[in-house]
């Protein structure tokens, strides 16, 4: 199977604490590079990673707070001096445009590749873009500000040949890209052998879900259906609620509910408060409601 | 003597590394945090030292490029959140107004202090603020924009008190503070007993002086003169004293030759290009001109 991983740069909160940096992750999926949220220190982590700044070609903001989007100057200006010419597409809710525009208007006048930015409409589920190996949907999150999730959905890839029987039917390699494309194979006698006996399907598709910072909604979990990862904020303990619900975050256990109602194969908790040493609590009150959850920590890649 | 001391939060240049942070050091003198420059992860590194929030009053910004000032949003956010009261100055070029303003407009709407930007005349060497510690004066520098060094110089302090004197003409302790203030005593028969002979003269006044980004220029010297430590950025080594010039930047041995010119007691090299693995080069360049000089890292702190 192709790479789907999901690099975790930094998953605290606005505060920032000696074991968490604020918002940023990396998805990597068939070579590409799609950075999700961009807090400070973003550039600053990615240098202890081995991913190359050359395949990174979006950034997806979720929303205008500052722990998701301060780190996005650093970045556009450093890969400016590492000589990139690449166009670079950054999506994100409209409120994020006049910072953008500020950022690129004073610092970056010689930059050596453009800067595209896409106003996100973060009150609805929508197709964002796709390409050939990739759908990227939107998922409109309830947040104090305008905020915006995004899922992840690779495209089919195409099926495998089945090499015995390739030799069998001695079918030339010239053949091989039109039968794994669908096309049955004629042998000499004028006999027709289907693709489907020529090939195994292809590997499933994988979905990957990124909801932060949101307050818990039942609707979200259509969207996210069977995910293979759901990346969901956890800011607060249970003994916090009052305060999740003031600030429209979740709770472990909210986020845990979610994960249950959509059926997702794998749940990450992130966007810690910095009122925790120990993030235990957090898989403690969520494991009882969706056992296979794990905590974000800096420097974590999970392989979907 | 009240402390004086330089902490070194991050001293690399424009290129991020994995060894050096961009440009930020902080200054204590007198239980008084003053912030200079503030790259990226300034606040993240802030998180690393015993550094009290609170007594941070100022941040002096030398110049309007990226790994200067991208930490200051964090910066301003996180201290907001915290419930900082207490009004900020900051003081720099006008080149970064649009900046602070746009940071404060799209992300600091409900910020519980007062956030003051002054403008700094970065083509001359005045006093910028004082306070009953300390004077700070710009340093016109050198630099490809407006640029401006500080040069932060302790106010003299009271004498020190003869404890054996007072005791000997058994003077009360409400007179100490006049003595302190240059008063006389005088004594039950009329005699007078002149202060200097109840007194040890005051510590000597120290001075810090932080030059980057700046090509070399031999008028500096006069504004530093006998500064007890000089930071100077030593972005390349001689091999690079094209590109130093080209970029106006200083080699290791041009800032040697500013110390030994202005009679500094200390040179601290910084500002450190991202092309050295190790800086030992700088400073075997550097001390052949002027001996007493050291490479800046983070988490230094030096005490004058």
């Amino acid at each position: 199977m192709q790479p789907f991983n999901i690099h975790i740069l930094g998953c605290g909160s606005a505060l920032p604490t000696r074991k968490h940096q604020p918002s940023c992750q990396v998805v990597e999926l068939r070579g590409k590079l799609i950075m999700i949220d961009c807090g400070e220190g973003a550039q600053l982590s990615w240098r202890h990673t081995r991913l190359n700044w050359q395949n990174l070609t979006h950034i997806l903001l979720s929303h205008a707070h500052g722990d998701h989007v301060f780190g996005l100057p650093g970045l556009i200006s450093t890969m400016g001096l590492l000589g990139r010419q690449a166009p670079l597409f950054i999506h994100g809710p409209s409120s994020l445009e006049p910072f953008i525009a500020c950022v690129l208007n004073e610092f970056c006048c010689d930059l050596g590749y453009e800067v595209h930015f896409d106003a996100v409409d973060s009150t609805s589920h929508r197709l964002l873009f796709e390409d050939r190996s990739m759908e990227v949907w939107t998922l409109p999150l309830r947040h104090r500000v305008p905020c915006c999730g995004f899922l992840i959905r690779e495209k089919a890839g195409l099926p495998h040949i089945r090499r015995e029987m390739i030799d069998f039917y001695e079918i030339p390699t010239w053949a091989i890209n039109n039968i794994k494309a669908g096309q049955d194979w004629t042998l000499p006698d004028g006999t027709t052998v289907p693709h489907t006996r020529l090939t195994t399907p292809a590997d499933p598709v994988r979905t990957y879900a990124y909801c932060s910072d949101t307050k818990p909604f039942a609707e979200l979990a259509a969207w996210i259906e069977n995910a293979d990862l759901l990346y969901h904020e956890a800011t607060y303990a249970m003994s916090e609620a009052t305060l999740a619900d003031k600030y429209w975050h979740s709770t472990a256990a909210q986020a845990a509910q979610i994960a249950l109602k959509a059926q997702v194969k794998k749940l990450m908790l992130g966007h810690f408060s910095s009122r925790y040493d120990n993030e235990e609590i957090l898989l403690t009150e969520a494991r009882p409601v969706f056992p296979n959850t794990i905590l974000a920590q800096e420097g974590l890649n999970i392989s979907l």
